[in-house]
């Protein structure tokens, strides 16, 4: 396949390990097959141990994150079910649309794009709409924010709601811990800071989560997604329900070997470092970051593009990173477009040395 | 990877051509960098043509067959609308689920597992139900029968209804031709004919389904696979909506290249000369097919399991081809559990070489 490689410092995906790509070209075996099975066991139990959850429902989706969002959503909403949804990016933007697909009443609590969600404001709209389900996210990937969890979490605790957080840019970058946070369904995807390739969806779903989905009136609306019968396979029963897609399998599951070698404390300082390097490195030339330093995330830093690059047109300079240099970084999205970088420093390009590329090429340019 | 490679000559995977496993290890590129944009609309275009189509709508889905099922059905379906669904197997029957999860009401024409659909019943139906859409498989995978298309997409034709056809069994085995059938959506999965591994459903819409889904008076229940939202990426706007699993893409890039190398007539041939050797070498051992000739598909035979060999438990021997001829081949499905075997010969695997290697196993059990 002649393809340039690119050194990918975007929003994802991220450059995948080199013993990632080696296991993805692994001869197929069936899904069913004992050697299959065992392999998925080990990529249940080490995406339990990366969640922070006894979730037995602890799997991966045969699909991208989005997919992810809207198994969470589906499984755990009925039609004319309440749900308070914070939106301070795409993906928050997203949540909604996807819940009022489902027929979900669904209240959106707003926050400045760049900002981090109020716990007071999302307090006050739970306590008012006594929701069935609080979703939000926790690292939202359009606009750099990482979204304290502990808060929000105590209020949706306390108003009896299902807690749903969306993790895609914070799983295997940042520590998440769904069983401490009190999360009752959580997403993410294989591509952000797993350095997998896209094309799966670590999922999460509590006990209480699977009684609500057991306790339904109505059968989940999508078949292909639908947790109750995904438990029978991925539960031990191994009843068939879809073909898994056996190479992104064996792929995940290396990439979950190599988190648990390095070890989730010094994956998530070696971001932090990376992040904290980008930042440093790149005010000379005149980019600032757009977040708080509180709420900043590691894993994905969005930075405010200098004024001269606006005026020369900062997506035609991307493009020339890119052409000249193999540097894939992201343009804004939604609201920030035109105005803001969005640089992933994510999994294996969670490096000073990423950085320092980056920074050569922008001084060519 | 520490796997034993199979032969797998179960109901899919098959086993994927090792230009594919290679294609699978190529360093990964962003979703929008031109050099797998350029891949993409190779990758569609190779799909029309293989399809047999000139539909713009023609794409790989980002998940498995069976998303492919679900996207056909509730981009078309609101609630409310009729359909009618031809059942002749598992595939039909999870088609009917999945429509009325739509909120469609179904008409199921059943045939007795084993046989084709009856062109006469389903026109019936048709006749009476005036349904909005008309749904049947062409090679149904649990019972090894190939649906004649032509009657039933005249009766859908006639009544004005849109036609779904399921193709995951048949595209890359057996001519598939849309346009000249007439079907308006169509599905597939990789893991099949293709010799690619699962995880991507090539899927592909007329423009009168394509009018049909914008037409539509309700948004479509799944975000993930609303088209409308996805034609904007894959018909080359390329605005974002999810990350498309390029390692995926990578491989069934190479999996089409390697089909039109062949070319479909050979491929075809191939395909019907494997499944000929399969039941004049298995019959001397007391393996019978239970399809008619007529309907019988090549790609996927159904063989009547003898009585010692369901005496003696048949799953027990399929284990021992697995444990100590690293072959696979499948148990029946649903009504034929027990009673039958599922063997493919599919993509790569289509060979009397296959056959003979599985003959041989069978003779030292």
């Amino acid at each position: 396949m002649p393809i340039t490689p690119r050194l990918l410092l975007g929003p994802g995906p991220s450059t995948a390990h080199p013993r990632v790509l080696a296991a993805l070209a692994t001869p197929l075996v069936g899904h069913l097959d004992p050697q299959f099975l065992a392999l998925m066991d080990e990529v249940q139990e080490r995406l339990r141990r990366l969640f922070g959850t006894q979730n037995a429902l602890t799997l991966p989706l045969s699909a991208t994150g989005s997919a992810g969002m809207e198994a969470c959503l589906v499984n755990l909403l009925e039609p004319g079910d309440a749900i308070v949804v914070g939106v301070a990016g795409v993906f928050g933007e997203r949540m909604c649309d996807v819940a009022a697909r489902a027929g979900a009443r669904v209240t959106r609590v707003d926050a400045e794009w760049g900002t981090a969600l109020s716990p007071d404001a999302m307090g006050d709209a739970i306590a008012k709409a006594r929701p069935k389900a609080v979703a939000f996210v926790h690292a939202e990937t359009s606009t750099g924010v990482l979204q304290p969890v502990e808060p929000i979490a105590r209020a949706a605790k306390k108003a009896g709601a299902l807690l749903i957080l969306d993790c895609v840019t914070s799983l295997g970058g940042i520590p998440v811990t769904l069983d401490a946070w009190g999360v009752d369904a959580a997403y993410s995807g294989t591509q952000k800071c797993l350095s997998c390739p896209p094309g799966l969806s670590p999922v999460s779903f509590s006990p209480r989560a699977v009684e609500s989905v057991l306790a339904r009136k109505t059968k989940v609306q999508s078949w292909y997604l639908d947790v109750s019968m995904l438990a029978r396979y991925y539960g031990g029963e191994r009843v068939y329900h879809h073909t898994a897609p056996i190479s992104m399998i064996y792929a995940i599951a290396e990439a979950l070997r190599v988190v648990d070698e390095e070890g989730m404390p010094a994956r998530a300082a070696r971001h932090r470092a990376a992040a904290a390097a980008l930042i440093e490195q790149l005010a000379p030339l005149g980019f600032t970051p757009l977040v708080a330093p509180e709420v900043r995330l590691p894993s994905l830093t969005t930075l405010r593009v200098p004024e001269r690059v606006i005026a020369a047109g900062e997506a035609k300079l991307r493009r020339r990173l890119l052409d000249e240099h193999d540097i894939e970084v992201g343009g804004g999205l939604g609201k920030l477009a035109g105005s803001v970088w969005r640089v992933g420093l994510m999994g294996e390009n969670a490096t000073v040395e990423s950085v320092t590329h980056l920074e050569r090429a922008l001084g060519q340019l």
